[in-house]
Parts: C-alpha cells; sequence; structure tokens
C-alpha cells in the first residue's frame, strides 16, 4: 500500500456543530481502518457551508474552530472551519486547522492552524468577503504523518486555471510551485471545497485540478462537500489529478470517504458512509477518467444526475429542518406529477400526500391522473373539489370581481388551493411544497400564495422541458424496478394547462416551452439581450414579451421559497434584481 | 457671494438611466440659476443605488456612464456613475465624472473620468465587493470652475473616522491629506454617497465629515441619495463641515439642492426640487449644528423622522413601481391602523381601500374601529364577513382539522383574509399591503399567505412598541390640521389580539410587548446571546422562548415581501441566515 490520503466526502447541517463534528470523526474511523494516513475534509465542514451570518457572531467563530481542533480522530485530519480574527479590526478567516496530532489542544487553539483561505468568492452564489479577511500566505503542512503537502481551499485553485470571473492579483497554486522550484518538495497538494452544483461543473473541476497538478508537478486532491443546503446543492465528486492527467472522481450525491492512493491511481477506493441518515443516492462507483478525457462525458447521464441533484435538495432541506412528511397539491399535470415523484423519492412515499383539488374548470382525466401519479407512486391521495368556496367567495365579492380584471378569478382558485393544501400542512405537521418550474416563475405565470404556497420548491430550477426530462427518468427507474411508471401518458402528452378558466392552455398566454425554455435560456444561463437572441433565430417581438414578463414578475420571486439551484444562473441570490427597476434602460 | 458647490440631493429610481439623467438636470439647473460653480450628485446617482446584479451586463454600465458624461447642464458637474471595466478580466468601477465641461464628449467617455472608489463596502447591506473592482489611486478635480477639489465615494470617508465594522488598509482621506502637505493646496473635498438611514445614522456622518474636514483642513461635503429603494430607504440629509466643526444639513426626505458657500457657512441655502412627482415629506429647514453639538439632539425627532421614513419607503416604492394605489385589510388593531395611516400618506387617501373581514371571533368593536379609522382618514371602506367561508371549508376538511393541530384553523382564517385582499388587489389594479411589525414576524406570530400576503410590508422593521409611537404621530399630525385622529382610544388601549380563537390575546403566546420588544432589540439590534440578554434583567427562560421563535419563524421572513429598513439591523439583506440552521449551535 502506497501512501493513503483520505478525502472525507462530509454532508454537514449549517450550524450544527456537534452533529457536524460526529460525521466527520465517523468518516476519519472509516478512513483510518482503511490505512489511511492522513484526512482532509471539505472546506468550512465543521460549521457547514454556507454559514452565511452566523460568521457575524464571535462566538460561533470561536467554538467552531475550538470544535474542529478537538475532533476525536486517530489519525490526522485537516479540517476545514472558521478561524477567529487575528485582531479586534479584523474579520475571521476561513481556513484549516490540524486535528488529531498526538500535541495537546492549545487553549487559543492558534499552534493548530494549518492555512487561511487566500482568494474569497464574492460573485454568483458567494459573498465570502463580506465574512472573511483574505490571506496572502501559502498554506503548507509539513511531516503530517510523513507526508509534506500543500493546502489550499476551494477558490485559491481556480485562479490558475483562468475560471474565475475576474482575475485576482495572487494566485496560490503559482505561490506553491515556487516552493517546489525553490527545492521544497511537496508530495501532493490538496483543496478543501464547497464547490456548488450546477450542470456541467464537473468537468470544470476537473480542468482545475489537472492544471494545478500540471503547475505543481504532484497529485492534486479535492475535498467537495456533498448534499444540500437550503438553495444551494453541493455534489461532491471529490477527485485526484496527476501531472500526467489521469483523474480520480468519487460518487456525486453520496457521503463517504476517497481513499486515494498517491502512488497508485488504480488503488483508489470509495468507502460509504455507515452513519444510518447519511446521504446516499445514484451510483457508488469511482471513475477513472483517462488524460484525453476533458469529463464532457459525463453530459450524457446528465438527466440522471439531475434527477439525483434535485431529489437530494428536497431530501436534504427535510432532514437538516426537522420535515419528514410533505404535502402537495395534485393537479394531473406533469409538474406536480413530476414533484410528487421528487417528495416520494425524498423522504418516503408514505410520507407523501398528494391532494386533487378540482375546480369548475378541471377536466375529468386531471383527477385521474392525479390519482393514478398517486397510486403508481403509493403515496396518501385525497379529494377536495373547489367549486363550492370558489362560487361563494365570487358571490360575496362579485361586484369587485365582475368590474374588475379577469385574473382575479382565475387567482382565486389558486389561492383556495393553496389554503387547503397550507390547512393539511398545518394540521398535520407536513411541509407543503410548491409546485412550480423555473419557466412559469419566469413568466409570473403562477399565483403568488397560491401554487407558489410551499416551503420548498424542488422544481423552481427546471425549464419545463427538464421537468418532462426529470418525468422520463423517473419512468424507467420504475420500469427498472418492475413498478407502474409514476408519470401516464395522459400527462406527459397533453397540452400544459392552468385549468383556470374555460379551455384555458398555457399556450394562449406563453409561447410553446420549447421556445420559451430556449429564450428564457439564452437570456438568464447565457446572459444574452433580445437582440442576441433574435439573431439566434428566435422571433423578435416574442424574446421581447418573454424578457418583459421576466422583469415584471420579479417581485413574485422576490417571496419565492427556495428552490434547489441546479443551472448555472437560479432565482435567488445568484439573480438579484432591483424590484423597483422595470424600466427599460436601453430606451 | 462666495466659491458655490450645489449638492444635488437626487431621488434616482434604479435602472431608470434617462428618468435620472432628467432629475440631475433639472436640479443642475436649479442650481446653476441660483449662482452654483459646480454640483456634486450622490453616489451611483446615473444607475440609482443599489443597481445590484443589473450591474453584470456591460451593456447597463456603459449606458450608464455614457448618459452620465453627456448630462446636458449649464455648470460643470460631477457626477456618481458605474464606469465600464478597464479591462476583460476587470469588474467596472464604482466612480465619478465630469459632465458640462466645454470639451466635446469623447466616445469612449473614459477622459472624463475623475475619480474611482477605493473602499468597497461588503457588509450589511453592501455587497461592493461582488460588482466593483477597487482603485488605489486618490480623486482629484482640478481647475473645475476654478476650483480644486478632492473626490471621494461615500465610503472611502468613513475609514479615517474609524466608523466601519472592519478596518480596511488604505485610507483615502488621508492620501488626499497628503497632497495638501506636499503643498497642493485643494479648497474643498466632495464626497458622493448613497448612504443608508437607520435611526441615529446622522451623528454618524456628522463625526465622518468632521473627521475629514479637520484631517484635511477644508470644507468636506457630501452629497446622500433621499429616497426609497426596495426595502432601502436613504434620507439625503446632505452635509457640509469645516475644520472648525461647524455643519450645515439639508432637509431629509425631500428632493433639491443644498447651495454651499464654502467660505460662508451662514449663506448656505436650501432649493426643494420642481420636478413634479419629486420627494417632499417633513420638514424643508437646512439646519446648523455648532461645533459643539454631536447631532445627538436629532433624536429628539427621532420618532417625526422614522413616520416620514417610513412614509417615504411606501410612497417610493409605489411611485417608482409604477403603483398607485392600495389595499390592505383593516382589523381595528394598532398594526392595520397604523398601516392605513402610512399608505393613506404614501399614495393618497382617495387610492387606498381598507377592508374589515370579521370571523366568528372577531369583537363589535373591531369592526367599529376599522370603520372609524377608514372615515378619519377618508379612505375606502369595505366590509366581507368570512365566518361563511371559514364554516365551508372547515366542513369539507374537518376530519383533517379535528385530528390536527389547532393552529391550522387559526391560519385558515388569516388565509381567506389573505385572499380576498388579493382578489381586491387584482381585481381593481391596488397593490396589497401587509400589516405586519417586525416584533411579530421576529417571532413567527403571522400567518405566511395570510397576514403576510401583500407586495410591500411597511411595519415591517419596526417594532410593535413604535408602531403605536407612529400612531401617536399621526394622531398629533390631524390635530395640526383639525382632522379626527385616525387612531382612536379603543384601538390604542385594547389589549393587543389576533382574534382568531375566542378570547385570544397575544399575551397569551408572547411576553408583553414591552418586554419582548426589550429582548428582541438587545439580540438583533445590539448582537447580544440569551446570557448577557438575560443579565440586562430579562427573565432567562423568557429570553430562551423568544430566541428560540426567532430562529425557529426563519423561514417565514424567506418569503417576506420588502419592508423599509429603519434599524440598524433588518430582516432581508443585512440579516441572512441559513434556514437549515435551527440547531443550538452552544448545545
Amino acid at each position: 500500500m502506497g501512501r493513503m490520503i483520505a478525502l472525507l466526502q462530509v454532508d454537514p447541517t449549517v450550524g450544527d456543530l456537534t452533529g457536524n463534528a460526529k460525521r466527520l470523526e465517523q468518516l476519519a474511523g472509516l478512513a483510518a481502518q482503511h490505512g489511511a494516513d492522513v484526512g482532509v475534509t471539505t472546506e468550512l465542514a465543521i460549521s457547514g457551508y454556507p454559514p452565511r451570518d452566523l460568521l457575524l457572531q464571535d462566538e460561533f467563530t470561536r467554538l467552531a474552530q475550538q470544535t474542529a481542533t478537538a475532533l476525536d480522530v486517530p489519525i490526522p485530519v485537516l479540517v476545514g472551519t472558521p478561524i477567529e480574527a487575528q485582531s479586534s479590526r479584523q474579520l475571521p478567516s476561513n481556513g484549516v486547522v490540524r486535528a488529531g496530532s498526538s500535541d495537546a489542544v492549545s487553549n487559543d487553539g492558534n499552534s493548530h492552524v494549518i492555512a487561511r483561505k487566500q482568494l474569497l468568492p464574492t460573485y454568483d452564489v458567494f459573498d465570502e468577503a463580506r465574512y472573511f479577511q483574505p490571506d496572502n500566505r501559502s498554506g503548507i503542512a509539513r511531516t503530517i504523518a510523513q507526508l509534506d503537502l500543500g493546502v489550499t481551499v476551494c477558490e485559491d485553485a481556480w485562479q490558475a486555471a483562468g475560471l474565475t470571473p475576474s482575475a485576482y492579483s495572487a494566485d496560490p497554486v503559482e505561490h506553491l510551485a515556487e516552493w517546489g522550484r525553490q527545492g521544497v518538495q511537496l508530495d501532493a497538494t490538496v483543496n478543501l471545497s464547497a464547490s456548488p452544483y450546477h450542470a456541467d461543473k464537473l468537468s470544470s473541476r476537473i480542468h482545475v485540478c489537472r492544471t494545478a497538478s500540471r503547475i505543481l508537478n504532484h497529485p492534486f486532491l479535492l475535498a467537495n462537500q456533498v448534499g444540500g443546503n437550503d438553495d444551494l446543492l453541493f455534489d461532491g465528486n471529490s477527485l485526484v489529478a496527476w501531472p500526467d492527467g489521469r483523474v480520480v472522481v468519487a460518487p456525486a450525491w453520496q457521503e463517504g470517504v476517497l481513499m486515494v492512493d498517491i502512488d497508485d491511481a488504480s488503488k483508489c477506493v470509495w468507502l460509504p458512509s455507515q452513519a444510518k441518515d447519511a446521504l446516499c443516492i445514484g451510483r457508488d462507483k469511482i471513475r477513472h477518467v483517462a488524460p484525453d478525457d476533458n469529463g464532457h462525458e459525463y453530459d450524457k447521464e446528465l438527466l440522471e444526475d439531475l434527477t439525483d441533484a434535485v431529489v437530494t435538495g428536497l431530501s436534504d432541506y427535510c432532514r437538516k429542518s426537522g420535515i419528514s412528511s410533505i404535502v402537495l397539491g395534485l393537479s394531473g399535470g406533469i409538474d406536480s406529477a413530476v414533484a410528487a415523484c421528487v417528495a416520494a423519492a425524498a423522504v418516503g412515499p408514505k410520507n407523501v400526500t398528494g391532494i386533487a383539488m378540482p375546480s369548475r374548470h378541471s377536466s375529468q382525466h386531471s383527477i385521474d391522473d392525479a390519482r393514478y401519479t398517486a397510486e403508481a407512486l403509493g403515496i396518501h391521495f385525497d379529494t377536495i373539489p373547489i367549486d363550492s368556496f370558489h362560487t361563494s367567495v365570487e358571490h360575496s365579492i362579485g361586484e369587485v370581481l365582475s368590474n374588475g380584471h379577469p385574473v382575479a378569478s382565475e387567482n382565486l382558485q389558486a389561492r383556495l388551493r393553496g389554503l387547503l393544501v397550507m390547512a393539511h400542512a398545518n394540521a398535520q405537521g407536513h411541509m407543503a411544497i410548491a409546485t412550480g418550474n423555473k419557466s412559469e416563475l419566469a413568466q409570473g405565470y403562477c399565483t403568488l400564495y397560491g401554487d407558489m404556497a410551499g416551503g420548498y420548491t424542488p422544481l423552481g430550477d427546471l425549464y419545463k422541458m427538464q421537468v418532462y426530462g426529470l418525468a422520463d427518468i423517473f419512468n424507467s427507474r420504475a420500469n427498472s424496478n418492475s413498478d407502474a411508471p409514476p408519470v401516464n401518458d395522459s400527462t406527459r402528452t397533453k397540452p400544459p394547462s392552468a385549468e383556470l378558466a374555460p379551455d384555458q392552455k398555457d399556450e394562449d398566454s406563453l409561447p410553446p416551452y420549447d421556445v420559451l425554455d430556449g429564450i428564457l435560456h439564452a437570456h438568464i444561463e447565457e446572459g444574452l439581450d433580445a437582440q442576441d437572441i433574435a439573431d439566434k433565430g428566435f422571433d423578435r417581438s416574442t424574446v421581447v414579451e418573454v424578457l418583459t414578463r421576466l422583469e415584471h414578475s420579479e417581485h413574485k420571486r422576490w417571496q419565492m421559497s427556495p428552490a434547489p439551484r441546479v443551472s448555472s444562473r437560479a432565482f435567488g441570490q445568484g439573480w438579484r434584481r432591483p424590484l423597483a427597476s422595470r424600466h427599460d434602460w436601453r430606451h
């Protein structure tokens, strides 16, 4: 056996210092049993990432650092943790301490500090300049279990590969390489990461690790957080790259340990976590990536991966928030059917209740399709017609409605449904989930306090066509298990309709979803403006309508519950527009 | 007449480049008519502050800079604007260009760049490191209308006074002072600011300007943005300080020009904006602050100022979002009565509709008190009893409710009311406002999609006792105008009750509001933990209950509509907790 470094791919809960410490101790124990010389956690593993404003409480940082340093582990472990400020007018650091050494733990813990993060990402979902002081010194752990290691934290490795949106003035990888050029040879460099998921992110990480390994001329190991924290997902996929371009990647959506033999890629092993509540979704195999493979092959598995991502988001949100059961409205349409599949996968079908709430505009097939999905999944099902409430409310405010905008009566139905779902949730202790998708939310084609009601929006960052994709995955998984496919052909093929007015179809108000998704993707993910999008072949007036609705519906999204981020630009933290800015600044 | 510098205290709309340009041109024209030599705008005046993710669109920055440079003004004006990045791997600058010079406007506009902001605040509500590249050069405008001026942007001036939460490595005021010590004498230094309001902020700004003026040994002039942009309020209060400590302060909550004679404080003049839709709330007098006055005297006027702040927030939100009328539920309680006062002041009583929605638990005095407030204010009033809907919904889901948590039936009533208010809003084109206060919201003593429904929450950053304070102000203002006081004694003195269960009182679930407010203030604004608060004399078990409820109700506040920030720590942008972190990390 060669020199073994264990990457502890942990699924921490933000703020749960004791719980996270226990998880890390279990993983380090497992690694030690299998012969690891040293363990490496993910970034801020002890506090969970991102701790946000918990970091403004000095006591939180102090306790986190103390807990990290005092971890009860049988081998030395480099632990990601907030580190107390070095003076009263400074911020804390995002750093690394050493635990499990034979030295006594010092009171202030500072003698255990190994590294402090140098590059603080402050873009997209990151706001580290808000919380941390940047460092300008290389992190090096010498003679830790007979190894000399370079130590970097997440963003520190990305500048060398040129994959940050703007350039930093320093490059920590180059600084470490200078030690080598000056004759101080390191055995490997490790990187403690909390690198969020979005589609096709893995190939970027492979490029980052290969670049660093080539520059440093030794193995580069990246331990990445796994699991969901509110709207952020972390895919795991911890990895190691060698200077010749070989790469080994740990599984996604699983808590466990990637055992890396830095002298022999073929001896790398994955050890799943043995904690009872450990995240364990999707395939558990490690991947060997050949030097000439840029990792884009994984795109082929994108839809499978996306499905696992969405399930992880809801599953971890429930576990970490102490929620054990879910209720949702089932309309017989594609969104609520897929949301039910996600819920059943996340908390188990016995803990999910679907409610069909037909209105005067609902067709019989809507109720039948809703019931079909509920039965196929094995979730609880209830039917509550809303027509009598609708009529009764309409009578009492008839004058207001009849002299007003017709959308009021449509919204009324959606809000009656929201109210009934919430009554179930409050009475029975379930969490309601909202079933909307990103395409609808981007167009305001949804009702605030109606179908947007719920503590989590599992499909909120999926374009409509991706929702259909997930339906296919859930059906094919059911087929593999010889179960009935949960989304039937009627649900998959009927024209989408809100069924809030007679013979209403989504296409009466919106472009066909393949067109809508194309326009939205070009604007939101690619940052293109109306002219650029029209130049791609979309009808210009359609593009302008879509973008105008996108801006005008911002106020609804301001009040949207968390949705797991799966695309390069989700609504929420990474897409913050001022509300009172609905002006055509291009005039 | 001495040398006159005009501070253009503008109320820009974020994103409205043409509209903001027009406002600035009007103010500069007014200043020129009254003999100003040069004008100075507020920070990012052309884009409005804060432009947030609009800044991620290069085209927005380019157009903003072009518009700023091309302003049609009769005197030279230093204009705050985003400035294009200096290279492809850099971010834009938050800077200052010169408009109204006789030089032709160059195509790239860069020859007009005067200064770039050096210190980028990234804490509390600020996230400038996300958007801007910091500069490290002093901003100086020489021989602009025969004046030599130092030019700083907002935060640049705060380091010298030690009033930033953590220290920057540079101090732009000291750098400018070095020019003076090297014999380059400047006539004055100006500061383009967008410094948000909270109670007692003015004395800090006075300290900042006095410190800078003393260090620089010449007058220091600060032009501050005024008005509301979503949840941020800017109070104006532009000011000038002389080295001997004299200070002159412009009015708050008014758009206009502070004409500063830098040679004679007694000749400073306030010119109100002449735009028809200009913000014009509260007193329009300038204040002369003597050198031995630290500005804390203004605390005495705090409640008047707070009232103007809250009205400004709602008023500007409506104007800037194109909303002209408001609807709200009127319960007969203090919160909805005060919210109605704010709405009537913001958009005019004729544009406000109050709806009483008595339930089976509502007392007759509730309806009478609601009607009284509506009549005193002269707003529209409607009554819609909800008992029949309540009964009808209860019957249809009786089993779910009767076997469940009793809060479900209470929430049901609140949500029926939310649904009726929203039906009015959607049918008639009003904006619904939510009437909750900060104390309730902090305790989760409110119903998501019920009384929390609405596009704006005018009282959302006011503790309950402050809401009573506002009631007194509105009553005394009505008295001064010989109008009926809008909040009657019954509303002011009855025990607060949600009236969602028989004989329910808020104090059945919460501590008395004076105690609750004391605990919440100590924790939220002062950052104290349970032990510190108990040490102040509060009952420890009460403190723990209150703080536990505060953490557990975070998920509701995640979905809260914008509320004008009036305290040092509002919910929202400046109080960002992870949702799934409800763990007692202090164990």
